[in-house]
């Protein structure tokens, strides 16, 4: 079986392997407060061009999202969310378990737009009385989105713009932050995120790392007292120098960023190929995950071999699939699969 | 520098290493549903003669507590603790700010007794109106203790009699189970926890782990929809076999055991050594955390070398201090630090 | 001013002020424990032919919904509603503080429909990865809705075979449930409510009480402990006997529908009158709320006489407002308002 | 029966009552943005000489306790209490359930001391992991105590001295407070309290008040969006004015006042005419809660005429009981009740 539903099927890239192992047998102190953090941190912090960003280390997204969200709002606030939005769905509540609301603008393409947060905000800042309904405390992102598209200069400086109007921290979940960066689109460099955003992360999971999310903080207020709220939602690892070890590997030389233009061009082939065999596609996303239409009887056929994500039945007798590369998909497995699909009729 | 503070300062046994670096380009399906994890969970439902229990895996300790708590109980009850409890004193809060109050009892020696649990439920239910007061929903205690104490089996079916008799869940959190395991005070085995208990812990990440605990539930009703809240704590680990491969490779043929039973040689070593030089102990303890009285000058001068976890002041010119042993401790580093330490005055 | 905003903005009507008067002196338990809290609780069974239920009394409508929820729920459950629901809009995120997602369908009219949760249930469970998403819990409708509209007995059974068929509790919040009793289309009584919900209210705020909300609840595992999460939530008053009187004196002898009947012919009289004069109503509405559309030009000179609640603008030169009867609406009111207003162009 | 086991057990002072029936058929906008209210408030602030003060209306202490702790402090606080405080024994968890830890000290005869307050903070910061653990947030302390004791003016300077050390708010929960204000120790006014607290309440509830609980905050940063969180909460009143009128009444010339200084007396003649039939006090308490020791049988006799809240057995034959008198306690009655109270053996 060939497996091309997500992105984090594999273990890690070779080379944080090799940073393992050669590390394994150190002494180093626990809860992230090491030299290799702090090395990782610098790395980031120059990357960004935000010396004094704070840096902190979390094995997985829901918990960053959830413990950011946490430190940030206050208890009548909630996270404004385009409704595809990761928080908004997939994370089986945790940002109401925190006791907060996920306040919900419909998509544009899997994006939420500055004029969305702009037309919430009025709408309840306008309320005869807003106090009886949830306040809008900061935005969320994510990109590249769900769906695999990515945000201009141009969007991300006009959700700066409309933050910065009603006070609102700007908060970018970057699970796949290297391949936004990396897809043709992309006009922007990680000194840009820092200065648009409060907050935002780079993923490692599906980015080459065995796991791990590296969240930058240039927002002072929300970095506050953050490790004793890191502590409570169970997001310190005792042995916090894995993911400073990763981290340093992945971003100290360009390897984090190759990955995911590796994850793009294998996608992007795909893409391509299955166009050229004449098949449509629901979203048109430029990074590593594509979302290709079959019919349901090619799909039946592909499942002996190989699995994808399934996304919707787009009629009755077509569905959209998701294909998602990573750091490890082989060109020989890609091979295999596209010469297993004829051309559409 | 050679650290004793803690046994979380080395990165994993090299047979867990070995593991991982062998299966690292394997494709799983992610959040432990992958064969992996299906065949650790396998391997100690045997260990436990429990061939019904649910095991989860977890990345780390405090996520385990808060989230088999929340899964655990209603609103209005608290989990009851003795004061030194992990839960009560060390986790930031994490189980009050899933809304649950942690009911402390005095300690002895490190244990919570049937005793003080039987008193703080007949206090309660003999109030004029309890309902105005946090309803006792379940037990928790950690074995070995926070203090290195470990449970005896006669101490252990007190607390289930309790636990009974009041209608509560018992849950054991064993961070460091092999150490109290492979005490020589100990005289029970896996199974014995899976029947008197309704949930507890092997820890992985103080025994040979690079993280991990695995979380045995054998109470039916604790387990229902026990994986939405598992997501909903941030619990959920994306490439999940990597706790499923970690947990197979210890607990497959005893080297979980070993490990502990080789902390608790070094750990015994260090303290009849000291205890020769004269030196008093703070707690009695048989497992890997040993707590040693020495004269702060003496301390001062070892700190250049030598690093332990400061305890307690036990007078003006005396300090407790803890040492801890890992599946990582060198004889040679030992060796070194008791030839340092001269005989107690 | 003579003011129609909203249906709380007198005291309470006659009979249940001369009864809280007359019972003044009286010494009598707390906390709901007393004998008019019990025999309040004993004619709404009567009513209700429920002679096992459990009946507790609350201060305010956000009081009994978010303690009803956080009792019945587990912590990866939320709330059905429609989108127009009290709970998703207007309780300033009190479920969310409390923990859970309310999830919303679009509403037919105001109302929740049992297509829409067959739909949320069925995709729901029809996901790969459920558990990665908040599991419907229990389903929240309110009767008359926030609309004014009314459910039929046969919508209501509907919902009920859903509710049964996904194994949720239905929950009804009667917050001006007489109204909805009382009204042309009601084809209903409270026995039925009783046997089709496994909680609805009383509400006392809208219909003659100073303040207050009779929960009954028919299903036995939903009032498990419940009077400490009432206590919890602020919910438990100390001079419980308050609620019980003004319950008992509305319930004892046909009072609470006599004030809804009331409510209702005032409503419909304005509305008549209105309809007559050429006016249009945005929403069709049989209770004692009515919608009807004005001129922007007319609401401003309106309003230095009368006050309405804001609906929304129907168009450039257009609103609609809602106009709210109460017990205390006077004739002589409602006919200076018809008077003042022209009829329609 | 006469009952002397607590304090709200009538219902209000005629006066109260006079004001509720004049005003019923008034109407006034909802939640407490009517008039009287505003009225109410600044009746208050002249009181507090505090022009700038907040002040918010509830229902009830436990709804105010959790509602200002709730907008106070951020996820990873703890609210400072002795471990008699009302919020740290009888509020069923209310605190933690909104995700915060209720950090106990012992008490000082009721009291939470400001030497306390200081180890506790001082054990905490001085902590290796301070993230770790729960931070202290705020100090919360009851006046009159649970325990019927009033604090001194010096005692509240010490404290409020150890708050500014720690930069803590203080909040005073005065349940009580026209009775600590007239009993014999008290050296102090609202003026004062106004400004060695940030926060503090008059309770009504226990003082001839049908109910309610009217919030002072003057720190300006406590009280930033408090309505919303007021509402999320449950703790808005939809005919807000009904707690406006009453503290109108209570507070406008000395009522309130008056009522404590009456339920002092009569409390204090209890105690003389026992401690002179030779009757041991298990506190000394110089308000309105007075705790004489009984002989067990002579309770057992007692109890067919008089209920009393027991407190504890002070030994095999011997029990400590509450004895409270009300704005409605009659002389005739407390003489019956100590003419049947023979004299001490």
């Amino acid at each position: 079986m060939i497996q091309f539903q997500c992105d984090y099927l594999e273990g890690c890239h070779p080379r944080v392997l090799q940073a393992l192992v050669e590390s394994n047998a150190d002494q180093a102190a626990g809860y992230g407060e090491d030299p290799i953090c702090e090395e990782a941190r610098d790395i980031i912090r120059r990357l960004c061009h935000a010396p004094e960003a704070a840096v902190h280390f979390f094995v997985g997204g829901t918990q960053v999202n959830r413990t950011l969200i946490a430190a940030t709002l206050r208890p009548h606030q909630g996270a404004v969310s385009c409704d595809t939005g990761h928080i908004a769905v997939h994370e089986s509540g945790a940002i109401e378990s925190s006791g907060h609301k996920v306040l919900t603008t419909p998509n544009d393409n899997g994006k939420l737009t500055a004029a969305a947060v702009d037309a919430l905000c009025t709408a309840h800042w306008s309320e005869a009385a807003p106090d009886h309904m949830v306040q809008p405390g900061m935005v969320y992102i994510s990109n590249p989105t769900e769906n695999g598209t990515v945000y201009t200069r141009e969007e991300l400086l006009s959700l700066r713009a409309v933050c910065d109007k009603w006070k609102l921290p700007l908060y970018l979940d970057g699970a796949r932050l290297a391949s936004a960066m990396e897809c043709p689109l992309c006009d922007y460099d990680y000194a840009f995120l820092a200065e648009v955003c409060d907050a935002f992360t780079f993923g490692g999971t599906k980015l080459g790392a065995l796991f791990g999310e590296a969240l930058v903080i240039t927002n002072r207020e929300m970095n506050r007292d953050f490790r004793y709220i890191l502590k409570q939602n169970g997001g310190l690892l005792a042995k916090g120098r894995l993911l400073g070890l990763q981290f340093r590997e992945l971003l100290k030389d360009g390897l984090y960023n190759e990955i995911g233009r590796r994850e793009n061009e294998m996608a992007l082939y795909i893409r391509r190929s299955l166009e050229e065999k004449g098949y449509a596609f629901l979203i048109d996303s430029p990074t590593n995950q594509q979302f290709p239409i079959f019919p349901d009887d090619l799909l039946e056929t592909l499942k002996e071999k190989y699995s994808f994500g399934f996304w919707e039945k787009t009629d009755a007798r077509h569905s959209c699939v998701r294909i998602c590369t990573s750091w490890a998909t082989r060109q020989e497995d890609v091979d295999a699969l596209l010469a297993d699909i004829p051309a559409a009729k």
